[in-house]
């Protein structure tokens, strides 16, 4: 064999995840990220694009999100089960996979609901590097779950957003969230409504796990020059925001077909306009042009953030050494005796027996 | 937490494969997993089916194959690039994932590059059992690379052939496949022209590599009462049976949508008639009719068959301990707080320095 590594897959499991992002640091994970996420966005055209492919039922939905830049191949499954913390799971868990396109080869096996919690985060970041107001400092976060840390941190580490207003329907996870962010450089004010949440802050982060249409924002809580971030409530049926004010808004989107679907945009009519984040940042479309102008990025996460996050991981596998080698491909001395190494695998076996 | 491996998901390694299939039996193991696959196609209805999700490039093809039936959802990744073998690997090389419906969370990982080479011949030997003449002891081979031994041992453990006719362009193939199949009760004949392999065999198994249109049987080598199972050339533009074949031969299919795309009737009208092998099965068509009948089975392979094989491989984890755990989903002590489980890793890391 030229190469006696052929049939091994790096894996980065969820502990050596943790210790990547630790020993590269959280906020400069993050910033990196969003520098391999803006590169992708400018090349957008040359990715192979689908909406996700999803497998629905009673109890949630598993998703694949495949895409491919031509020479590099990336899909990430994800599963969204809102009943599932009632027994200890996760709503959301992921895994990914980046692969070769000239071979076929998977290059990398990575879990990926830690990485997407990062990507979703570096993505709002990115956005609002375009499109919220110059200098702004503060920030409301409404939802303070388990993505809620990492927005803020995002936002400090790209944008130098230091003050946090933070507002959950159940006041523990302000708690938890205002302590895991303790001694981060940090001003948070814990708040008791959305409304008072939103005073003075320039961004207003969403991100809630409500199910249903659900109104986190009334029309009259966002005042002229926010810009909204609307993370939380991504499938069909499930919203966050009042009608009214994406229709002041200037609405940025990932991919159109997808968030017609999924994002606070089912709400409006198939063809209400709608601005593609990508070309705000190659520059073909302006993003904010106006102090006084509401924007507002529907985020709902689509596969090229996850490619990029994967392209990323990839790239400090070889310096971290964080990973483990997995047995993943079949590969025998000759590509066409997939038996014969069956047989030779017997007589091994007998041997050390 | 309630339970303390809710991180952890089973992985097969190609090695753990191995061994499986040899502690099991090879015949043994597709006889088994035929069953399962019989079981699956009987009860065809209840799966959600979509033609494969493919992303094609200049040298190869990779796709996603997912399937669910409403308690279990399973896929598999597999790339398809012929000119892989100039470099020592796989044209085909294949993993794939079982997963709970109810919280979406994977439940197998594991290699399927071997699995699917013993699926494919799995699905074959259950077709012929419903399709191929009444004792059919001969069958004929042509193509003798990495699946032809699996199909041979397919078709002796569930039909009991034990005649072997083997025919390859490339004399060393079939040599290498009849040393492969020596002393496993079969009498071999290795044949210098496809002519010369299909006299006397009711069964002509077709399963080469050409990538182009080929012309592997023509017409006046199908006599009435064969039973043809067309393996190999399974892509737009890749065939190996002459048109004539076809519009004397009774069709039966896995899936209508992606056999029209990628099996042998990509030649003939889009409204040619087929039947799909499911309804054989559950006895709603008939499958052999007459002994002077031409049945073809078009084989390309569907997602509900690699969901079979998962689940095989699954119900055999426990008894067998042949997997590894993979550390592949984040499972924080409260679901809200996978930021406060990577800062629990960060202390638990300081306190081993």
């Amino acid at each position: 064999m030229t190469n006696p590594a052929l049939n091994i897959v790096p894996f980065v499991s969820v502990d050596n995840m943790m210790t990547l992002v630790l020993r590269v640091g959280v906020e400069r994970f993050l910033v990196e990220l969003a520098g391999y996420i803006e590169e992708d966005f400018k090349r957008w055209p040359v990715f192979d694009k689908t909406p996700r492919v999803a497998s629905h039922s009673r109890e949630g939905v598993i998703e694949l999100m495949p895409t491919s830049d031509g020479q590099l191949y990336g899909f990430k499954y994800v599963n969204g089960h809102p009943s599932n913390t009632r027994d200890g799971r996760q709503t959301v868990t992921a895994f990914g996979v980046l692969a070769d396109v000239g071979n076929g080869y998977p290059m990398l096996l990575t879990e990926m609901t830690i990485l997407t919690a990062l990507r979703t985060a570096a993505t709002s970041a990115v956005a609002a590097k375009y499109l919220a107001p110059k200098n702004a400092d503060t920030m409301a976060i409404i939802g303070n779950g388990a993505q809620s840390e990492f927005q803020a941190l995002a936002f400090k580490a790209v944008l130098g957003v230091d003050k946090l207003r933070l507002f959950d329907i159940d006041a523990s996870a302000s708690r938890k969230a205002a302590s895991n962010l303790a001694g981060k450089g940090f001003d948070i004010t814990i708040c008791h409504s959305a409304q008072e949440a939103v005073e003075g802050a320039q961004i207003i982060t969403t991100v809630t796990a409500d199910k249903q249409y659900a109104t986190i924002l009334t029309d009259n809580m966002v005042g002229n020059g926010v810009h909204i971030n609307a993370v939380g409530g991504d499938c069909p049926g499930k919203t966050e925001l009042h009608r009214d004010i994406l229709l002041r808004s200037d609405i940025f989107v990932e991919y159109p077909p997808q968030t017609r679907i999924e994002g606070e945009i089912q709400q409006l009519d198939p063809d209400h306009p709608v601005i593609e984040l990508w070309q705000v940042m190659t520059g073909e479309t302006q993003g904010r042009r106006d102090p006084r102008q509401i924007t507002l990025f529907d985020s709902v996460g689509f596969a090229i953030e996850d490619f990029s996050a994967l392209r990323y991981v990839r790239d400090r596998l070889q310096s971290t050494g964080l990973y483990e080698k997995l047995d993943l491909l079949a590969d025998p001395d000759e590509p066409r005796d997939l038996f014969g190494m069956l047989l030779r695998h017997a007589a091994k076996q007998a041997e050390v027996a």
